[in-house]
């Protein structure tokens, strides 16, 4: 199984890719095979057929477990992850792969964008979404038990989709 | 395997839930097990506690594979269907059980609604839809090749969680 | 002008109606002209014809100001209040209508249902909706200060529309 | 008045611009005062401080009425739209703005795009948008006709805030 994160903060290394792979390995099991801070790719993102970009999206569509991963500007996703998204095949682009929304905000206002915002263009790309956007704090993410009850709810479905399960 | 179909017309014995009824077979490979036409329940969804609403919430709750599908009202499903859905537990009431979000309209303008709009709230209550929704428009459902594009799509997912691949 | 209050909540006279009716007196400087509580209409509703339920539609749409509130019920408005929107011409039954989404939560995680969910409804009636979409808490919607924020921005644009200005 | 025209195509020049040209100096009578092709904006985009970019912010800001025009990418608006949104102050940098989403495709199919998805950006940024988010067809955006249901419903809002009634 592979698994990779996506992060589309327009900072690297950021707190929204730190709770990308948090949220990945917490699943998996392990940590992510692949992560993709997607402002690395810079000015390339704006326009089309660069071999890294083309890499990257690759090396996403081919993975069996992705979380995407999200700062809230706006009420809603990032243009640095949109852009990113833009560059997948519309049906097709993330067909087979299993994708989780997560985005973190500051406060808890926008914690329905990851269901109404964001796993719509996943789903769009063909991406398989069977559990519930999750939608993180800032401030808490990584604290004990900030991501039990998403997990409690979903983490069944993963199992039988993914065949993760003891 | 249960299946069952809930339609959320406010006419009885609708084309909605025709469709809904079709999407089933096609989907189980055998008629649907149980329907549950809503308004035929009457005045009692207005309130709360009816036995008889009870016993239809229970028997969807209970249910493997369930289709909701909907006639576009204003650019959305019906009060019809929600009212229903309304009686159902948050997060729980539709814990592990697969659904998918069907919507049919005159045309296609509204064709992003049953992904955007319906598929919200049945994740909400804690089912898993792992196909994005499907808008089928009211003279053409029952067309040969109707369901196509979405079947070749998504069935594959359905097989994995329902265990009915061939 | 005609103010009128519409509350969605399946319990008459809740605190839904209350804090339309507060913000309706907010925004027009008195009380509300004309008060729909939905579920007093009762089961005519789930049909067609009713001349109480014509009448009530009627009142609305010849309203200047409308506040339409609903508490959140599974992450959006209640099916109580879309039986009753059901009930307008889809494009025309609000034409000319300025009117304000208002929703109610127990927390803040639903903050943006009005916005997404309920404004989008009222705009498919033809309604005005020049203001976002307002998410109050239950349990505080009728303190002090609880609407400050939201008439400071949107107060200006009602004024002009309604010509409320001092 | 200023008008302004805001294009979020990949492409420069593109028909989305041509597109939001057209309502701009329909609904002004007379051509934009003011174009932001946002991709020939580059690189900059994809950080924070650049003067080009905070000058084409501001040009955007302290306009009167301005299109938002993007094509229809993934069911939704773009990311190179996005990018540029994310540049603004959330609640104040449209405050007093009227703006107008406009969303081109091929098809009929995602109609509801604009009035979903695109409009919350721009309300979240304190845009004042009294109208149904417009979506048009690549095809036939400039046939004759093509803006006469939508202008007809919406016009009259338009110019009692604008003030460009006759």
């Amino acid at each position: 199984m592979k698994v990779t994160v996506v992060a589309g903060n327009p900072k690297p290394e950021s707190r929204t890719l730190a709770a990308g792979a948090l949220l990945a390995e917490v699943i998996a099991g392990r940590p992510a095979d692949s992560v993709v801070d997607v402002i690395t790719l810079g000015a390339p993102l704006l326009g089309w057929g660069d071999a890294t970009v083309k890499a990257a999206v690759a090396s996403v569509a081919e993975s069996d477990l992705v979380v995407f991963a999200s700062p809230t500007f706006k009420a809603t996703y990032t243009g640095v992850l949109k852009l990113f998204l833009d560059q997948f095949a519309g049906a097709t682009g993330l067909a087979g792969v299993v994708a989780i929304p997560l985005m973190l905000g500051a406060g808890p206002a926008h914690a329905l964008a990851p269901e109404l915002l964001l796993k719509p263009v996943l789903v769009e790309l063909g991406a398989i979404c069977p559990t519930q956007g999750l939608y993180l704090t800032d401030s808490s993410y990584d604290q004990p038990g900030a991501l039990d009850a998403w997990l409690t709810q979903w983490r069944p479905t993963l199992d039988r989709l993914l065949g993760t399960a003891a």
